[in-house]
């Protein structure tokens, strides 16, 4: 039987792949004063402004991969094996201890997270999420068919997880909990304490977590990173990071998963996401042939980064402290901070969106609206690493800004 | 309510994510001849031996963009303008113009292949593929759940599709067919003519086409490649290719889908395909940002490839001939050829796969039954590109154990 035409449907899969960030940030209004510079705070993109580069080492390494002709060959689909064993060797903690048969390379972290939910949930069941949070979790469950159910994070404790919330979520057809730390879009870093009461539900109702790392170690002084594994011996976990933030080439897409085994209850889940890697092949062979030698950039490289981040952060903290109707979220770690909107000071803003393209319009200064991470309240992120000069001028441009719409 | 147990069950999609190959690999029973030198005609990657190697210029091309710094951040997920733009001019015909826009970068040809399976069909319905073919369209497809229908290759027309067997496949549900020329296993490069009927089944179903021609280009003497797409103002095609054979580098995951629209017949799909984009981000930045570079390889880099191939083939088609039993299907392109096996002259040897085991036990050459392939009949794929005197070596070995077992 001939069909009549060639209109060709897309599938319904492609059709419910959504980012919700490109939704919202498509139809932003955005039309920046040309009388000022443009300065974007939206990008997550730590390498945008050249500030943060990545250590000369990470380079020469995968340079001389290039000039050995010995790498440009299919990896196994898992990644080879040096690279495999040597993130093992980098995130193996005594209390969470890793093998290169623990780890699996994906290209980029959102590989990593794709096969985490694709290899933990079915069509039609729920995974946990942050609120607000990355994007990209929703982006990669609602492909799948996968329900989203968004538990609470409170801001008035640097946007720790609601805990009753989250297991008020939980049902029979609950997959997985993802939980992000640090966090983006937050910059918050857990206590060990709340770590361990997320554990303490994940228990209780035999979940398993994706712990979504990829900001690991990236915890300002007075905060410590702990992986969340590292606190368990019963909750199996998968770790999902890479070297986008932390080496600074979010670009390069090496990402990897950390398969945390509890007790054998992973043993069906580690056949999955080996047949799920068959679908891509992972990462770029130079870069994974790399992996080893950029794992060994000198202490002072990541030193330096936290350096430069936290003295971002601290500008962040003076210029935007104290400003009437701004409330900012200090950040604990990562790249990230959530500001505060008091609308009932700003009769002339309905929103964050609108707060967003205003702000643009008037101040050149951009910035993702809260909405964007389904946040409750009205938030905008402030991505911090700009150089300190542009953030001086952004941050001064907020400021007037709310002055002169602040009733 | 909770569970009482951890036991994490792997998801439906990642248990019926396999890769048909690898269940028959995984048993072959392969141990070599300690007294003979072990050769692999198995593997389809050109890099393995070393006589195969990419440009310099590329090399340099991918250093110049490590040097700059200016390579390292996120790409858009279909990849960046000027890649997007060199691969349109690269492959843009009068008869099958490309711009930018028609232009999708995936993370190797398999992401492009998963890109285009997944955007054209759903869950339930059924694609079209080649018999003997290459495995990865099965896994693809059966990871999503789609049927897939196996039309017949014929040995006796060097493989062209037995388009009366693809035809009796199409119903009401088939969204697809993809077409692999030139071919892995087969290495067949397909007339004018048989493109042209090809088309006309398509069109007169009004099935759209993905057309695989990872091994765009490379036809021997006497035979041209000719881009499906480039026959047709109607049938809506999506091609998939990348630099992985021709430009010898499949460990670098850069592959790209070209959107030959028709009439607007893929306005939906081109939708759907940026959303499914939004996954996993695309390919590594860095070859993106060298894309433009590489695709200027000097046209003796692909002369010299080619020359060497055909020799390669050359040395297979006099030293395989003629052997009795053995019926080899010469190459017209691409890296590969298949050998038939008459089993009615080896009674020892029962198919395909014993043929390979025995193979490697007593002359340690190791060949992929055409079991791997779904190939009907008895066929070994032989990998040709082996250096001249692995491969003289291995085709004596052949002869002999030819002769051995024959009746």
């Amino acid at each position: 039987m001939a069909r009549d035409s060639f209109a060709v449907p897309a599938s319904v899969v492609s059709m419910r792949t959504r980012n919700p960030i490109r939704a919202i940030v498509d139809n932003l209004k955005v039309k920046p004063n040309p009388q000022k510079e443009f300065i974007s705070l939206a990008l997550g993109d730590p390498t945008t402004f050249g500030n943060f580069k990545l250590h000369p080492t990470c380079v020469e390494a995968v340079k001389t991969q290039l000039d050995s002709y010995k790498a440009n060959g299919y990896p196994p689909s898992v990644g080879i094996e040096p690279a495999r064993a040597a993130v093992a060797k980098a995130y193996t903690r005594p209390e969470a201890p890793l093998t290169a048969a623990d780890v699996i390379l994906g290209s980029g972290c959102s590989d990593a997270l794709n096969l985490c939910i694709g290899v933990l949930a079915n069509e039609g069941q729920n995974i946990l999420l942050p609120m607000p949070g990355f994007s990209l979790y929703e982006t990669l469950a609602s492909s799948k068919g996968i329900e989203c159910r968004f538990y609470k994070l409170d801001p008035a404790r640097t946007w720790e997880i609601d805990l009753p919330h989250l297991e008020s979520l939980v049902d029979d057809n609950t997959a997985a909990i993802v939980v992000n730390n640090p966090s983006n879009p937050c910059g918050s870093v857990y206590s060990r304490a709340h770590l361990l009461d997320i554990l303490a539900v994940a228990e209780k109702h035999k979940l398993p977590i994706i712990a979504d790392e990829i900001y690991a170690d990236m915890a300002f002084a007075g905060h410590e990173f702990v992986p969340l594994a590292s606190l368990t011996t019963t909750v199996p976990i998968l770790t999902t990071s890479g070297l986008a933030k932390k080496y600074l080439v979010p670009g390069w897409r090496l990402g990897w998963v950390l398969i945390h085994d509890r007790n054998g209850a992973f043993a069906e889940v580690r056949k999955g996401l080996l047949n799920l890697t068959q679908l891509i092949l992972g990462p770029n062979s130079i870069i994974q042939a790399a992996l080893p030698e950029i794992l060994k950039a000198p202490q002072s490289f990541y030193d330096e980064t936290m350096a430069q981040l936290e003295k971002n952060a601290a500008v962040s903290r003076e210029l935007l402290a104290g400003i009437p109707g701004l409330n900012p979220v200090f950040p604990q770690g990562a790249m990230y901070l959530m500001l505060g909107i008091d609308l009932t000071v700003f009769p002339s803003i309905a929103d964050d969106v609108a707060f967003v393209e205003k702000l643009a319009e008037e101040e050149s200064v951009l910035c993702l609206p809260g909405k964007c991470f389904r946040t409750p309240g009205s938030f905008i992120r402030i991505v911090f690493t700009p150089p300190i000069d542009k953030l001086e001028s952004a941050y001064k441009r907020i400021r007037e800004f709310a002055a002169r719409h602040h009733v």
